[in-house]
């Protein structure tokens, strides 16, 4: 489980991490991962929720965090990360979706979710969500003030099973309104074989998934995707960096594709 | 002048007002007003411009705060307005647009803009760029947290002769994705009669002027529009009043045009 502490004002902040010196490095990639943590601190604690529930892919996305660091290191980019469970507060809803803070997780009620009133929903707001997305603002807005234009990827994780159904996709990219970058990567990593992949899978921006795109990249106009990886391929560290070193090479020939002046395309 | 001072980390932070307990009060509206102060305060100083050029309508939109608070007053509005002069930082600009810190505005030089390194547009954009956006952010949040739905709405003012050619139109309304409210607001002003209204005049989103709207809200879905004035009608507190009262009721008619159910539109 994730240390996770507020700071004097209550906040739970991101954690920012850069490997800009990496031989490779600087290659203007901003990581997100808004669901690497399981932590439940206080004053929110379990939800009611169960040791093995706080354990599982409702809380957060197993791997997820891991993989980040390992495309961090190979691709030399910073990431940013949040550091308290989905179920606390989702940052890559917006505070009025009912997933930002929800009754219900698949087939699991979060009998701290339900009923919030507007309070607790401000409270959760004012100590995850704005903290989380201030500093990825942070990060964006100083690099493009230096000239620089940062992709911003998002990495995820899900579940093999989901209401019962096996999902036979293994590899997910989705995009929000900007396809080009996503369809870069879907189309480099097909190229390269052996996962199987799919675009907008298991789900879509039609699903409310890509509210940090929309709210961070769209408006800038900065090359912008979620990526999804199935949970039993990055359950350990050993398959977070064999995935890493999987899809590292794909994402900088993506990045290297979409950044090319439009007539070498 | 506007009096501004920077915080203890150096930033200038934008001004809330809230008028939430007037009579007509909580309208769930958010007045804005980027472009409000025309002050030169230290680290940066007086850019070399002239005293005349910094009182000029190219530091700042002359009537625009007074305007916006005359509608607050009359909305039951909460307003954020700048408190440094739009050629220090222009915060409805991107900090890799031009404009955001121009070295040309209209017929002026502005020398202290002239050639500026990245670490001088980083530093104007950590002062003054990302303070102004957070607020902002905070502001909608927090009122989405609790089940709200505030409108947006940017208040400016434009010059009656730019490059030599007189203007005609005397009240503008600018929208970016979305036109329900800006189309309502043009529509109800011009049923009221009295002033020479245009859609997307004197400019339009196509000029980058609508950054604030796009970067805030678009993302949550917000009902959003720009508004523009002709400077010369509200030069006197006297004049901005008189435009709020003409405004004011088009503006909550607007409103209440588009927040009713489709099937009543």
């Amino acid at each position: 489980m994730t240390a996770s502490q507020p700071d004097s004002d209550g906040r739970f902040l991101p954690v920012i991490e850069t490997w800009h010196g990496e031989p490779d490095g600087n290659r203007d990639l901003i990581l997100v991962c808004e669901h690497a943590s399981n932590a439940f601190p206080a004053p929110w604690g379990d939800l009611g929720l169960s040791a093995d529930q706080q354990r599982a892919h409702i809380a957060w996305d197993p791997g997820a965090l891991g993989l980040l660091r390992g495309l961090g290191r190979r691709l030399g980019a910073v990431a940013i990360h949040a550091t308290v469970s989905r179920l606390i507060y989702d940052c890559n809803r917006a505070p009025d979706m009912a997933g930002a803070m929800p009754a219900q997780s698949e087939l699991h009620a979060v009998p701290g979710n339900a009923a919030l009133a507007p309070a607790a929903r401000l409270a959760r707001t004012e100590a995850v969500y704005l903290p989380f997305h201030a500093a990825l603002h942070g990060l964006i807005a100083r690099a493009i003030a230096q000239g620089r234009r940062p992709a911003v990827i998002t990495i995820h994780s899900f579940t093999p099973v989901y209401f019962g159904q096996p999902r036979a996709v293994e590899f997910g990219v989705i995009h929000d309104a900007d396809p080009r970058l996503a369809q870069a990567i879907l189309a480099e990593t097909q190229a390269r074989g052996g996962l199987a992949c799919g675009l907008n899978a298991p789900y879509s921006a039609a699903d409310d998934v890509t509210h940090t795109l929309r709210l961070q990249a769209t408006p800038y106009g900065l090359l912008n995707a979620m990526l999804e990886i199935r949970n039993d391929l990055i359950a350990t560290p050993a398959a977070e960096e064999a995935m890493a070193d999987r899809l590292a090479p794909a994402i900088a020939a993506a990045l290297t594709r979409c950044r090319a002046p439009a007539e070498a395309a």
